[in-house]
């Protein structure tokens, strides 16, 4: 905890024991993962398992080339081919270039900063209550679906072909915007039909808060998604990864840090934690009472509030007005109830896995109280 | 030390007293500072001020426009503009996809990643001794800032504007790698009159390796370079920079965990036992030992060994064949003496802080019968 060694380099004698002790216990059906310190650099990383795969796919048995291995220095093809990665508007994947470039939520994340360009697709945008549009939001799903073929199409065609696709299992910066279950399993046969690799960006998904330790679980995918990357609640960065998308060689997704074993052990007890203290099931229960509650509410105040949403604790609603939701989450946060924006009229809730139906009920009063005030 | 908090949303009250702390005991003469966990993420976040800054400089005190704010969300020109940062061959300077295209050392680091059309200029590479080599080394000093200038001004001209230029202080991974104050200085008036600003990576060189904080400061730049990037021996990542480069909106440069406490307190007493028990005097005397001791071993095998370089610790050697240097740096470790490989030929020295002339003996000691050994 007092030192930070370059893991990368010399990691100590129990590094790997620990590693492995918390890939058995939270691996979603992924038998790799690497360390890295925040969600940016791991879905850097990510991408580049991801790039290495699909030209070792194209390459075959081939060793690079000469001139790959020359023009590969200087950033240029063939060496730096021109590959892409698909993602999606109001997409939020981290800040630097490569995760930026797959970023879409506000111009101010990204304006004057030069990017790549790689090939951005309609995300699904749901009404609430799902039960009562269920046709709508399945033409939002084919809509999304087919641009994403769409876009592989045009980008393998001028040269630019996608190598992999990053997606939220609920888009969180954006707004909380959910897909279906059947949306994501569509999703995967597409980008496996194209022979690209499928990452879910789990950075504010994972960890616990949707009342699973994954969210993706909830998608009942036919096979595992090729990699999964996380931070934030886990106190660290990194990914879970399938053998295809292992490099073949050393060196090649590598630095100097490769995370930090303080925070290793931090993990540790963390999934140590979460299991003697029932968290998931405590999770699943506060969000029923919490999500139950904010139904009332919005039945109450239908004028200004709706589109209750979200599994477990990780919900959200939206206010009619973008100002109007301002207004809301400064008047919580008076109360001291901590919500964050999400998207243009979004509220979210991000408690930690310990809050209980309790404090659900101080939340939905205070909010009430909030509702009524503005609702004059 | 147990927590990790997210201080880009919540700094802890004290957090911005010990991070002044730490500015204002090694700051390179910038006023401010940005804090990350690796030197990736500092150079891409530092490239983000040079950026932010360059394209105010162009756009005066216009506000964004519409058209750049619709435009930079899905990666394109003009709100994601054609800017570049011009870096020199040999260069290291991280991994993720920005700082991966400034980075042009080795094709394994590289090979299969896409990535951005950015200049690449050759840095000098001096013969040994310096003293016996003053003009065959300016020539490469005059080659060297000849291509930055003609690079300046292709990019400029097919409209990819070279925004910054970021160089280290040594190369130290491209093969410990020195340039001459003169040079420096010519580098920064070039970069200045091309309205241009100059990033020094002293991830390696920074932190008293080479018997100053900064390895820079040996350079006397008429006044400061205009952003100086750190990791390492930091044990977190970074970079102070100017108040020109200081963003003019928040959320521009910007992320959950903007470093980490528990690694500030640690720098913290990092500096402070620097200063009391003058650890960069240590380092000036015991790399001076070593030096000098090397000099005499140059001298002794001379058909294998030579080009003696470096400030402080901060040493190298080469050997004058690839597959020798590596069979030295085995033999060595096998006699417990750890050195690195960098470039083709280089071996170099990265000791600790309190590596003192007793050490630099017993290493000395080792080499001679290394080189001994692969001499017959």
């Amino acid at each position: 905890m007092i030192n930070r060694p370059a893991l990368g380099v010399f990691p100590g004698e129990d590094q790997p024991k620990r590693v492995h002790s918390v890939v058995s216990q939270i691996a979603p059906c992924l038998p790799k993962i690497n360390l890295m310190m925040c969600g940016a650099c791991a879905n850097e990383q990510a991408f580049k398992n991801v790039f290495i795969a699909y030209q070792r796919k194209k390459r075959g048995k081939k060793d690079f080339t000469d001139e790959e291995k020359h023009t590969a220095v200087i950033n240029q093809p063939p060496g730096a081919p021109n590959l892409c990665i698909l993602s999606f508007a109001g997409a939020f994947h981290g800040r630097t270039t490569g995760a930026l470039a797959t970023t879409h939520t506000k111009f101010i994340h990204k304006i004057d900063f030069p990017s790549l360009d790689w090939p951005v697709a309609h995300f699904p945008l749901y009404k609430y209550p799902l039960g009562e549009h269920e046709r709508e939001n399945a033409v939002e799903d084919k809509k999304s679906l087919a641009q994403v073929e769409d876009l592989i199409a045009t980008y393998n065609k001028k040269d630019t072909p996608v190598a992999g696709v990053i997606v939220e299992p609920i888009q969180s910066e954006g707004g909380n915007n959910e897909a279906s279950p059947k949306y994501f399993q569509e999703l995967q046969k597409i980008v496996k039909k194209n022979n690209a690799y499928l990452v879910f960006d789990e950075v504010q998904t994972g960890g616990g808060g949707t009342g699973k330790f994954w969210c993706h679980e909830y998608f009942d995918l036919p096979v595992p998604p090729d990699a999964v990357t996380f931070s934030k609640k886990f106190c660290l960065g990194g990914y879970f990864h399938s053998d295809e998308l292992t490099p073949d060689k050393p060196f090649r997704v590598f630095n100097t840090w490769m995370g930090d074993p303080g925070k290793v052990i931090m993990l540790e007890t963390i999934i140590r934690v979460m299991r003697e203290q029932d968290l998931l099931d405590n999770v699943q229960e506060a969000g029923a009472r919490l999500k139950c509650g904010l139904f009332e509410l919005e039945e109450e105040f239908s004028e200004i509030m709706n589109s209750v949403r979200g599994p477990g604790t990780f919900l959200a609603f939206n206010i009619v007005k973008p100002e109007l939701r301002d207004t809301v989450l400064q008047k919580l946060l008076q109360k001291g109830v901590l919500c964050g924006g999400c998207g243009d009229l979004g509220i979210r809730f991000r408690p930690a896995l310990i809050f209980q139906k309790h404090h659900a009920e101080i939340v939905l009063d205070k909010l009430r109280e909030v509702l009524k005030e503005v609702n004059c």
